[in-house]
């Protein structure tokens, strides 16, 4: 039986405008998540899954030494400024526990990693020759800490693995860090990968925490041409298994998908993602639409998460403009928050949620008062639309310099005003 | 019986890689346009329609003598940079007819116009004290100047600026600024619509110079709670009739679509447009799947246009972060323009454009072997890949700073050198 506090559920059902009795009966199925370590006490925890609003992460993290504890502080700070509703923390180099308990420290929203990064970056340790215990006790001083979900690469296994060195099937093979770093391991080890031989320890530490489990994706495509391959369905078919297990033993578990989709197998991919995971939360990345847009991979992962949320997926990690190219800057940060909020809040729409279609409703009709103010207040970004227009439609009345004079709502708004209204006429098409 | 030019025929072959003769009958049936007006050589002539890769415009123009005529040119030259197929001149004010005889002077892609607006620009003549003549002789003048294709706001009637009169029935009633415009001189003038009185006369100037109609929708949604109302839907049966008879003229004819459309109605827009039209070219603005994200409408606008390509529009009319907002300044149009390519290659992808299938799987065996050098030269805009990631790069040797040493992809290159390849083995999932 998963427990969520009450403050904790309280704030959630509040958030999203549902009772709480919805959240726990969704908790309940596994067809909702609330990650919230109970080690810490969260201003801002959120619920992901059926029926709730559609969430967004942004990752952030040194690179090796790249980038600094201030500079990667900063990120964190414009990412839930800019309305991220969780952040993982994704350093590697020498500093990630530093860096991991000060991000934890300033963290107002749920806070992510990947444990098996900070194994890969024990000083003077080499991961190929890290042993299963370490694997294990790496989660169990992580939760400890206070961290509120994890990224388990349990899914795949030597079999995958066997495959991969043997057919060099994809263009891709693994563009999942964690899943290579796992991948290379096994390899060398001649091992099973320990977070599938021992999936119910690492449960157990997630229950004791109320750490939801994010369960990775190895295998996601990253190339259009490797979605939806025997490989990608394979490890999802352990991960359905692995979500009941952990269910079943009382903690929460969430699934990551792809990934790079072409647009007309996105929806087959969530469908196929809830069949198989029992319609537990389903935590895409992006999906990126096409292979050839660096430099804009925050729009090409924006198409493809509205697609991926409109058919059902929970959960969009954000993808920053500098995604295959080099660490996003903060500048890169805030713009891939709000990309994959509007894919979010496009999706919304379609999904229900009342909250999002009133929005829109309400900020057409203040377009249509030419209320700028109020337009400025509904917009998904605030300061970006009153700092792009607000000189020019100052020095233009009430409209703005695109059509000027010639503003359509301003001339159609005439017509209003040419005679009173009569009874309504049949209309004839 | 609609007649190309030799030579803009080869063009346009050659850039689809198809043979003519699927163009020819293409245009022989309407669903294939080639604006490209006899009087004028254009140097970038393209297809647009069914077969073939779906294009993008780019919409420049002064907005009442605000910018310039050097500003505006410079629009141009970077939008046709940047990859937009056509460009239309939506210039408003004073200096209308002076701004486009320069734009079309130095206009090397198909360029469009909106003829009322110089109408309704004619230096101290008042627009609703317009004759039904000066209608027509706007027309026949900018098609001797060689304008390559014109929106003409046909399909609205008396019918539907009563029904707005009289009801009242939409958050925003008119958006199209030559829509709200032929609205305002019907309802002045208590007269039907020239441009549907006197089709026939449109339509025979066009065929002389072999201009494409694009078939205006004074009508489209500019909110989501508009789509696919009566309104949209009376105007789309009449321009539907009007395809039939342009083409059975001898013109060639696409029409114009939404604007703002929920995520879950484009397809159905797109379908209805092409049954109801006689599957003619479909040009879409955005669609924007969202009115509240202004300052962000180039990323809404694709992820809309990449659905409605997918679905069957033919030409994506591009969508700049300052819509609703300000004129779109040279860094708007470079960005409405990338985002609008981003969509339409993405569904060139799924629509079987096989250059967009072959550019994604590419870029992807570059990045499998970290061959950065094609990776840019690849990239839908090589110039920001290479600028955003170069040094970052030459850093850190072969592998980009976002994951340094960590690359997955140099993790699980690793594993094929780890033993020689084997006989596939039987796979079990």
């Amino acid at each position: 039986m998963i427990r969520i506090e009450k403050k904790v559920l309280d704030k959630v059902a509040r958030a999203e405008g549902v009772p709480a009795s919805v959240i726990v009966r969704g908790v309940a199925n596994g067809t909702v998540v609330i990650p919230a370590n109970n080690r810490r006490t969260l201003m801002k925890p959120c619920a992901i899954g059926r029926g709730m609003s559609t969430k967004v992460n942004a990752n952030i993290g040194l690179s090796k030494g790249r980038s600094g504890i201030n500079a990667e502080l900063k990120k964190l700070d414009v990412a839930v400024k800019t309305g991220a509703d969780t952040v993982m923390d994704l350093s590697t180099g020498p500093f990630v526990s530093k860096v991991r308990k000060r991000i934890l420290s300033k963290c107002l929203v749920p806070l992510g990693t990947v444990p098996v990064y900070e194994l890969a970056c024990m000083p003077g340790k080499d991961f190929m020759s890290m042993r299963e215990d370490d694997f294990i006790d790496i989660i169990k001083a992580q939760a400890e800490e206070g961290v509120d979900f994890f990224t388990i690469h349990s899914g795949i296994s030597l079999e995958e693995v066997d495959f991969i060195k043997e057919t060099n099937p994809r263009i891709l093979n693994i563009v999942s860090r964690g899943g290579a770093l796992i991948a290379a391991w096994m390899a060398a080890n001649k091992r099973e990968n320990p977070f599938l031989t021992r999936f119910d320890e690492v449960v157990d530490i997630a229950r004791r925490h109320n750490i939801c489990l994010s369960l990775g994706d190895s295998l996601r495509p990253g190339a259009i041409n490797d979605a939806g391959d025997r490989l990608q369905i394979q490890e999802l078919v352990r991960l359905g298994e692995q979500q009941q297990r952990a269910l079943s033993r009382g903690a929460q578990v969430m699934i990551e998908g792809p990934g790079h989709v072409r647009l007309d197998q996105i929806e087959a991919n969530v469908r196929m993602q809830k069949t198989v995971c029992h319609e537990a939360p389903f935590y895409v990345l992006g999906p990126l639409v096409t292979d050839a847009a660096p430099g804009y991979d925050h729009i090409t992962g924006a198409i493809g998460g509205a697609i991926a949320a409109w058919r059902g997926a929970d959960f969009l990690c954000y993808v920053t403009p500098a995604e295959h190219l080099r660490l996003p800057d903060v500048e890169d940060v805030r713009q891939g928050v709000m990309a994959s909020r509007i894919a979010a809040h496009a999706a919304d729409i379609v999904k229900g949620i009342p909250s999002a279609l009133k929005r829109d409703n309400d900020i057409s009709r203040a377009r249509a008062k030419r209320d700028w103010k109020q337009q400025y207040e509904l917009a998904l970004d605030p300061d970006l639309a009153s700092r792009m227009s607000r000189d020019h439609v100052l020095k233009s009345g009430d409209v703005c310099s695109m059509c000027g004079d010639f503003c359509s709502i301003k001339t159609s708004e005439g017509l209003l005003k040419m005679r009173k209204p009569r009874k309504i006429r049949k209309g004839r098409i």
